[in-house]
């Protein structure tokens, strides 16, 4: 039997609530499945361990991390750190430093979740998107000018290679090509205004799907996509965007599954050279941490991504659908879904609710 | 009486034909009210005069705008041309070349108006977004490294001056505390990532704020606020955001107030130095162009923004009471509405609705 050894980073807030339970369905669901044994080391690392040591996580931690199968991420961020330190040092530092070139986002409506829009149905929302991950906008380049006076400015330089614009572009038609629904690739630009990164990003858009003419193409702004979201998500199968348009459009597409408490991300490192890493979208939420009210259904999710990437020979959809048969029952859900279940006990109900 | 001489750009597609209704409406409102005199002169650029001469406009198509007291632009655009041509060559011109510094988006759905949302009354989605419109990510600076190589790179920088946020967000601070709603600026960041840009826009916002004492402030990641505005847009106020954000989240605000027809924007010269410029936010649509089915509604409410603009000492609520009437009526709606009006015909309707 496969066994794989784990690299697990809680993180701050509700992160240590939600991993309980994540890998609390991860162990549930191999030892029912013996698909695989499974190993955790855990590290402490995140803003906690920042004030008491003055770094997100040690000198070395890529190369402790990176002999792992792959990563657990709970959330990272808390009052006191900025943000920018916070996530640069440790989130970023991990997906670009281990070459995590795709961030992979199903936008997923489930059956009992509670989709903001009118008209809409489950059928409707189930697309995903594939936001390039290592460089782009988050690149971090840049610099002041004239520091702290009158005649100060700022600039924030994107780097976007043909390299990894090539590569997540591939992936995304890739998966296009391999779709179920509509084998159609959308692409998220601003052309009309970037006038070197987006008019880049469209020509090789445009170079690349040469090579797969059997997938439907699109080229959407991202202002306008941000409202075809919402107006017409039945439209959408494949969608590949730039890191900074990413994050922006995969926020929107967790507020139509029903918020962030459903949205589940990975962070692939698609070569195999460096562990890949699985995070929940959400933030650490410091305001309700510790009280068991966290809704660990993102996290569990993301479980699910973590399987797919460890065990792709088999399906692991049944974690999807215990998530949503929980919702449908409504006996165990935490208060943001209208519920008073403690955390724990929505994970004790999504193992109860595998079928295996 | 006050005399104003207006440029008209009515450009390409859609754009003159909602250009006709929005004179149709100011040279009434003028004519009953008594307000001002007012004349035109149309000036025929676009992608038609593209194909032409080769020029969105002509070389001094500044210097002969500028001395017209405002613009009234349609909409640009034309299969064919290049975007980052007919966009950057006029509209952004424009805007940068007359240093209009402000880009302001009222979000406000009417009575009528179709809200993709459940549970969202008018009263809950009306805010405004003011928008910093000359530089940021769209100050066109970048290059390419290796250009048509394996190992091209395209760079982008965007351009924060302590001059112009400090100017965009006192702006905002001033409109806030005059706010008869929350007196609430929000501040749209992505310091977590934008370790250049964003963490001086945060800084000079926190800045700022040290003069608006009365100014409940909040700042919200881009992604993040995305989510809030289908969440809970009935907790916005003022709302200031850069260049690219300002452009996302005005499009996400339209969806709100029931699509691009309803979406209107001022791009002010706060000095006087220059004339301002008013145009609908939505584009040609060249595939619906010349039927008469365009919706005119974001034109017109645009010339209301024109009227606060050219006459500050009247309030002008009452054209978007006629078009609110309209849509309340729905006897003379377009088909984008579910009528079978002309796009004339809802002009005229509105001219009725008005009431002095
Ligand atoms: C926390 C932040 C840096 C991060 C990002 O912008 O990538 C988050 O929003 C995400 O989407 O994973
Ligand atoms: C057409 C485009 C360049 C423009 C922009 O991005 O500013 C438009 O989307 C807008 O919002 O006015």
């Amino acid at each position: 039997m496969k066994h794989f050894k784990l690299a697990v980073i809680a993180g701050d807030g509700i992160g240590t609530e939600v991993m309980d339970e994540g890998i609390k369905v991860l162990k549930y669901y191999l030892e029912k499945t013996g698909y695989a044994t499974v190993s955790f080391d855990y590290f402490p690392w995140g803003c906690e361990y920042y004030h008491k040591t003055g770094e997100m996580m040690p000198e070395n931690g890529l190369e402790i991390l990176k002999d792992y199968d792959s990563i657990l991420l709970g959330a990272v961020g808390y009052p006191g750190v900025p943000d920018h330190i916070s996530l640069r040092d440790l989130l970023l530092k991990i997906r670009q430093g281990f070459d995590q070139a795709v961030n992979l986002r199903p936008i997923k409506l489930l059956n009992g979740a509670p989709c903001p829009l009118k008209f809409k149905t489950p059928e409707m929302i189930d697309f995903v998107v594939i936001r390039e991950n290592v460089e782009g906008e988050y690149a971090g380049n840049g610099y002041f000018e004239n520091r702290g006076t009158d005649a100060e400015v700022a600039y924030q330089t994107g780097v976007f290679t043909r390299k990894n614009t090539d590569r997540i572009m591939r992936y995304a038609f890739d998966l296009a090509q391999k779709s179920e629904k509509g084998k159609k690739l959308t692409s998220v630009t601003k052309s009309n205004a970037l006038n070197y990164s987006m008019v880049f990003w469209d020509e090789r858009f445009k170079a690349i799907a040469a090579d797969y003419p059997g997938v439907k193409t699109e080229n959407n702004h991202v202002d306008a996509i941000s409202m075809y979201f919402i107006q017409r998500p039945e439209s959408f199968d494949v969608v590949v965007a730039s890191n900074l348009f990413g994050d922006i459009i995969t926020d929107l597409g967790a507020a139509l599954q029903g918020g962030l408490g459903f949205a589940a991300s990975a962070n692939l490192n698609i070569e195999g050279t460096y562990p890949s890493m699985f995070e929940p979208v959400h933030g650490s939420a410091p305001e309700i941490a510790g009280k068991q009210v966290a809704n660990p259904m993102a996290m569990i999710w993301t479980v699910k991504l973590l399987l797919d990437h460890l065990l792709p020979a088999y399906k692991h959809d049944s974690i999807v659908d215990a998530i949503e048969k929980t919702l449908v029952d409504a006996k165990t859900l935490t208060p943001d879904l209208g519920g008073t279940a403690k955390t724990a006990a929505v994970g004790d109900a999504i193992c109860q609710a595998l079928t295996f």
